[in-house]
């Protein structure tokens, strides 16, 4: 699994056998079946995600118990509750499988020593942080750009893949709509 | 000025006296007037910036001819449009100085150069850019969590300070409100 990761890095910096061998040494592979969690809100949050296939979304519980999804991640994304991540404090956030999903796994300690050991790793993850941010900037000029049908519309025409993937009401939860609304909006868009 | 941005890095990393001059010959010291224009969108983007003193808010134009502010950073923030800034692309956002504000700028040919110099500075900037995209993390929770009005609760809480120092029609922007609206809240929220 880790060569997927190896081929992330080396778009952005270079890497001889040595150090992949290094850097292969400190991640765990792990396999999670679809619905299964990968972090839990309230549990203190260790590990980071780098998604090797499958897709995870990330949501929370809202005060009358109904599952709230903010995020996804597919092939080639970082993800975690990254503030409890760098502070390792409680998880505000859940992180499940959408369908069956291969990870690496690493933790903020197991972290610390890799970047000691390969401190070049900060400059990939310098770039991959700054794209994430950037996509978060563009994601909130969405929010306020857009209505919700309009955000279902520019989903499909960009993301036709993902929509494809993804289960209706984790995709409804996502653009904050209910599924019967989804399932409307649909329907007008196929007719 | 570089002894703000110095301060601040030096919070993660360490740095000796020759890397502090090496670093502070890289950056463009400017001071910005009130409601002065840092990047215009449209343009191309070729530089960051870091806030020395001060406040400015990104924004982009609506098809309808409305600016809708969609972020703030104040002292200690780095800011651009980052997607712009890492693909040298045409600004999808422009940014300009809420009161006077006084920044240190660096393009990103020259960024490239010093983080060749000094790539443990690489380690400074994936922990800048992880933490700003935890706060996005937060803040798609509380626009779903919140609404509009529990969300000028939130940041009355939680930023009292930041409310006194923006202008209401900026904050209302950001916070998807008619002025009118706002002010109804606000008066409400005194009595």
């Amino acid at each position: 699994m880790t060569e997927h990761l190896v081929a992330h890095i080396k778009k952005f910096i270079s890497l001889d056998a040595e150090k992949i061998r290094l850097l292969e040494s400190f991640f765990e592979q792990r396999t999670y079946r679809k619905k299964e969690v990968l972090l839990s809100e309230g549990d203190r949050c260790y590990e980071k995600f780098f998604i090797v296939s499958g897709c995870v979304h990330l949501s929370y519980l809202k005060q009358n118990g109904i599952e709230q999804t903010t995020d996804f991640a597919l092939e080639n994304w970082w993800i975690s509750d990254f503030m409890a991540f760098q502070n390792g404090s409680v998880a505000q956030f859940s992180i499940r499988a959408v369908e069956k999903t291969e990870v690496l796994c690493i933790s903020a300690d197991r972290q610390r020593k890799l970047l000691d050991l390969m401190p070049e790793l900060n400059a990939y993850f310098h770039l991959v942080f700054q794209r994430a941010f950037a996509a978060s900037q563009f994601r909130f000029r969405l929010l306020s750009e857009f209505s919700k049908e309009d955000l279902y519309r520019h989903f499909k025409q960009h993301f036709p893949e993902f929509l494809q993937r993804v289960p209706q009401y984790l995709l409804a939860s996502f653009l904050g709509f209910t599924p019967e609304y989804l399932s409307e909006i649909r329907k007008k868009h196929l007719s």
